[in-house]
Formats: structure tokens, C-alpha cells, sequence
């Protein structure tokens, strides 16, 4: 019998700026983790080398007698089908990067990717607030929208690896252009962190009313909104109110395609709490047909932020089949 | 070895006026079928024994030699789940309804229950355009719009068995209201037969213009609109642009979510062909991010629509684990 207790997984979560990586346990207990500049590397292979570097040390000091298993990576727009990154516009590397392939190579360990929102639905699924379902969605919720589905127990990848863009979906036919995509009146353009902050501009410049927000000019944030919401402030308030409008109607639309026992919110703007929570809720219900109301759990991730994506990038490896 | 041509299962497609039923081969044939009034009977016993009644000549005739598997049956509101029919707003029987466990009890045979889009889901994947597909939609436009979803080579059920209800998501905020829901601005308020219907009442009353359908008052529906709209009629064509549009949109956002294959539209709507499959086509390839654009096959049925949800329904039989 193999003695669980010895296997490791290392688990990577690349962002834009920084890169997160750690070495993870059956238990899901990450038993070191450290970081390093994501954009320090404008070469693939010079960043292939750095985390070879900084990982080598770490593995020689906490697995002594143990096996690791393999290394788990999540990364934007990374395809699990494909083990590649592909065009990801916050990251210097261009083009279709095959960095399972890479991985591989240099440490000489099975390798498997996917990109993060998937990343962070198998670590709730795994270690979080989706312990034990095996239908659920979870939306992350920062400088964009990203979203993993689980159904049946498992990830929804699509033929080509792309499901669960939720963030791009249409809410509001026509309404507000999205800074990059250009599509017209998605998610990801009201419920970012990035979205939550043109929506404060727009009201403030509709209304004469006094805001501690008119103080902040160009440097008003989703972070601002929050602490003057939490002040009382009128329009700041209503900045949440209607971001959790047009939440709860899209997670009403979601509910409808996959039927899930709960939908998990992940990220930076969940730190409004009950801010966010209540109207999202509101229309949630509000939206959904009486056969799902009141059935689905809206909650809150239970993981770290921090470490929620390198747990579920940890977890694709003990997926790996050799 | 088990000779796969001595075996047979029996499909019954049940409507709120008609129920169809037929005997399938494992090679999707349709060795004989049958018609029986839903409506009939307003007791569920009295139409079981109908069945019973109707199918076991049939059964004698064609069976002869070989084993009937089971039954499989697709219902409105049915629940693969608990082999129940809840609360189908078309059928006399009211309440929820143990269909899948009475027809057992009456033919001594294994039986197998889901709703009518799940069922034509699987007679494509099965015998249909989605052949082979791990990955698809289905999208049923008749008098309501139903849909069945499959990803992973497997329906998505969801963790109460009534995912797939992609006709009730909102398309239009604050849109037009569906005559039984009450929810605003749904797909099916729009692209149903049903929604068609209103989409050119309510052009004719918007316009001055003449029109072929000015002469049909409240006899007017969909087949008419697309009767006058392939004899040139400019109303009756912007009705299947406008729906079409629509259409489109909530395609594009159905495969930001599980990135399907295929979406494959099934139901008495299709009959207009492409009046109805360029604006949808045109409206989906628009709405969608880049990475998807070009790459999903919008097809109509292969399945004739009478066949589609019998040779669905007894696919299920295939799927019984005794």
C-alpha cells in the first residue's frame, strides 16, 4: 500500500505580476509556499529556470523520503487539454506557450495546467466551500470575472478547453463596452473590481449629490467604494447595489444552464461582504424560475485567496494519470 | 456473447396532447410505432394500463426470440433522478407522478425517465447530428424552448436534475413579460413558436406598413409568419430577423459557458430554415470572444422531430445499470 502521507504535489499560480508556488500535501495543507515576479521573465525559459531554482531547495527540504508526485499549474488561459497558455493578454509571453511540456522537461515530473478560475473550482471542490458537492460553479470576482463549473464531479472544459467564461456573457444587450473585448453589456464590464470602479465614475458624474468618493479622482478604486460604503456614503452604497443587481441576475441565468447546488463568489470584491452578498442575492432569487429558488447556496470561498490557487493547481496532479 | 440484435428497448416520447411510443433497435431503428392520446386518461393508472395494453402486441410481433431491455420514457418536467414527472403544467396528472416506477411494476421491466430535451439531447447523440459529439446543445424550439446540454459525453442534470432550462434565462432585462412565468425578457418570451407569434402582432401594430399577415387577426402564428415571410412579406421577414437576432445572442452567451461542439436546434421552428439559422448565426458569431468565433457548427436536427425524442427515450434503456 502507498503511504499517502509521503506523496507531494507542487502547486503554481501564475498571475500577471506575480507568481505563487508551494509545496501541498494529500491534506491540502501547504507546507511551504514563496513567490516570485511573474514579469521579471520576458523569456519563457528563463522563468522555467527561476522556479526550477527557487522550487529545487523546498523540494529537497520537505519531501526527505517522500515522492513528488507532480507539478499542477494554474495560469490565464491556460488550456488543460493542451497543457499550453494561449494568447494571454496579461502576460509577456505571446503566442501559444506549451509550459506542461516545459515543466516536464526541466524537472523531470508529470505536469498538468488549467487555467485559474478552473485552478480555484478544484481547490474549493477539493479543500473548500464545494467539499464533497459535485455540482457546483464558482465565479472569481476581481480585476476580471473568471468562473469554473463543476458538474457531474467534474470540470466543464468544452471541445476546445474554453467553458466557463461567465465573465463574457451578455447581462445588459447594448449597455456598457468592455475596455478590451469590446462586446457590449457583459459581466466582467459591471461586477469586476475594474467594473465596480467605472460604475462609481458614472454615477458620480450623474448626480450632484456630496460623495466622500468625489475626493478621490482618478485613484478611486473598488477598495474606496467599499470603505466609504461602509462609512454610510450614498452613492457608494448604491455603487454595490447595483453591481449585485446585475450579479444576481446573471448567476439566475447561470442557475438555469447546469442547475448547480451552490455557487461559490472567489476574489477581491467579496471582501464587501454583505455589501455584495445581499442584493446579488435578491435578484438571484428574484430571476430564477420557483422550481430553483431558495434550493441554491450562495456563499462565500472558505480558502485564502492566496492559496486557494495554488491548493487546486496542487490537486490536478494527483488527477494525473502516468 | 450477447447478440446486440435480439435486443430491444422501447421508447415513449409523452406530450400534453399525444404520447408516441415505439420499439428501437440498437441500431436506432424504429421497428414499429404507435400514437395514443395523453389527454385521454386523467388517471396516471388508466393510461398506464393503455400503454400496457397498446405495447404488448407490439412487443410479441417484433420481440420474438430476443429481450426488451426496458423503457425508456421522456416526459415534461421529468426527473432522470427520481423516475418522477413534478408538477407538468401540460398534463392532467398533478403533483409529482412516479411514472418510471409504475410502468416497472406494470411490465416487470427496468425503466428509465428524463424531459423531453434531455431525450431528443440523447436520440442526436445517439442516432443524430451530434453523433460522436462529447460536447453539445441542444435547443428545442417548439411551443416553448427546452434545451438539453451535454459536456464530458454526459447530460448535465445538475445536482437536482433540472439543469438545462436555457429557454427561462433572460436575454431582454425588463423585456417582455412570458405569459406563465411572469419573468422578463426570457428566451422563450421571444423565440418559442409561441413568441414569434407576439414578436409580429406586435410589428403589425407598431407599423403602418401593408402585410400579408394584417388578414389572419387572432389565427395568427408561426407557420403563417413563415408562409408570408418565404412569399416575400417585408414584416413577416423582419419577424424571423428580430427573432433569429435573439436567438443568436443567447446562443453566444450558452457557449461561453460549456464551449459545445455543436449546437443543434431542433423543433417545429426549424422548419424555416434559413430564415431563421443566418440572423442566428450572424447575431451568435457577434456576441462571441474571439476565441470561440468560427468554431461551433450551428445544425439543425437530422432526427425527424416525430422520431427524435422515441429513439432518445429508449437510448436511456442502453444506459440501465440493472
Amino acid at each position: 500500500m502507498i503511504d499517502l502521507s509521503k506523496e507531494f504535489a507542487i502547486g503554481i499560480d501564475i498571475g500577471g505580476t506575480n507568481t505563487k508556488y508551494g509545496i501541498v500535501n494529500h491534506r491540502g495543507e501547504i507546507l511551504e509556499k514563496g513567490e516570485l515576479k511573474t514579469d521579471d521573465y520576458p523569456e519563457i525559459e528563463g522563468y522555467v529556470d527561476a522556479l526550477y531554482d527557487a522550487l529545487t531547495p523546498l523540494i529537497k527540504q520537505h519531501v526527505n523520503g517522500g515522492t513528488v508526485k507532480g507539478i499542477g499549474i494554474g495560469a490565464p488561459n491556460g488550456n488543460y487539454y493542451t497543457g499550453t497558455i494561449e494568447y494571454a493578454p496579461n502576460l509577456h509571453w505571446k503566442g501559444i506557450i506549451p509550459l506542461s511540456k516545459l515543466m516536464t522537461a526541466k524537472f523531470g515530473l508529470p505536469s498538468a495546467l488549467t487555467n485559474d478560475a478552473n485552478a480555484a473550482a478544484i481547490g474549493e471542490m477539493n479543500y473548500g466551500a464545494a467539499r464533497g458537492m459535485r455540482d457546483f460553479i464558482i465565479i472569481t470576482l476581481g480585476t476580471g470575472v473568471g468562473s469554473g463549473i463543476v458538474a457531474n464531479g467534474q470540470l466543464i472544459l468544452g471541445h476546445d478547453g474554453y467553458a466557463g467564461e461567465l465573465g463574457h456573457t451578455v447581462i445588459r444587450p447594448g449597455g456598457r463596452k468592455h475596455w478590451s473585448t469590446q462586446i457590449n453589456g457583459s459581466v466582467e464590464a459591471y461586477c469586476s473590481a475594474t467594473g465596480i470602479a467605472i460604475t462609481a465614475n458614472e454615477m458620480l458624474n450623474e448626480s450632484k449629490e456630496d460623495s466622500l468618493l468625489r475626493q478621490y479622482g482618478e485613484n478611486l478604486d473598488s477598495k474606496i467604494v467599499y470603505e466609504c460604503a461602509i462609512k454610510g456614503d450614498k452613492i457608494a452604497q448604491e455603487v454595490y447595489r447595483f453591481t449585485g443587481q446585475i450579479l444576481g441576475e446573471a448567476l439566475a441565468n447561470f442557475i438555469m444552464f447546469s442547475s448547480p447546488e451552490a455557487i461559490v463568489l472567489f476574489g477581491g470584491v467579496i471582501k464587501a461582504g454583505d455589501l455584495i452578498m445581499n442584493p446579488t442575492k435578491e435578484h438571484m432569487e428574484k430571476n430564477l424560475l420557483p422550481i430553483f429558488q431558495n434550493k441554491v447556496k450562495l456563499i462565500f470561498s472558505e480558502l485564502k485567496e492566496a492559496d486557494a490557487a495554488i491548493l487546486g493547481a496542487s490537486a490536478l496532479v494527483w488527477e494525473i494519470r502516468e
